[in-house]
């Protein structure tokens, strides 16, 4: 909700990373440009059993993950 | 909130997609794997001004702006 968004809004929300997520597990990835919340930029991936993740962003896997779920839309058309 | 949650998750998102987004206006983006919900991969921006706009996935300049986000993260390492 709202409060929870705000609350989100005003600091970094990923103190550390998780290594060794695969891609298939992944549902959805937010990435959070760096801002006046956080110095850093942040990708949160939310897992197909709901939990959430933090990646580290500048893994070469994460550019892999991201060109991968880019890729997975092609198929349908 | 959870109800909204919910209902998002049961069908796209994305109807339309929003050309000429200019990377610098956007503040997050999440790429949602296809699944049940959704037979595309769909991704959402939001930009400085709050608002949430939909992207083409498949578009260069799609790929290009998810690498601006990334690169950005390592100025402040």
């Amino acid at each position: 909700g709202p409060v929870s968004t705000i609350v989100r809004e005003l600091r970094c929300m990923c103190l550390t990373t998780t290594p060794g997520i695969h891609p298939r597990m992944i549902t959805k990835m937010q990435v959070v440009a760096a801002g006046p919340q956080c110095s850093k930029v942040e990708v949160v991936a939310t897992l197909k059993n709901k939990k959430e993740v933090c990646l580290d962003p500048e893994t070469p896997v994460m550019k892999k993950i991201i060109q991968k779920m880019l890729d997975s839309g092609r198929k349908t058309d």
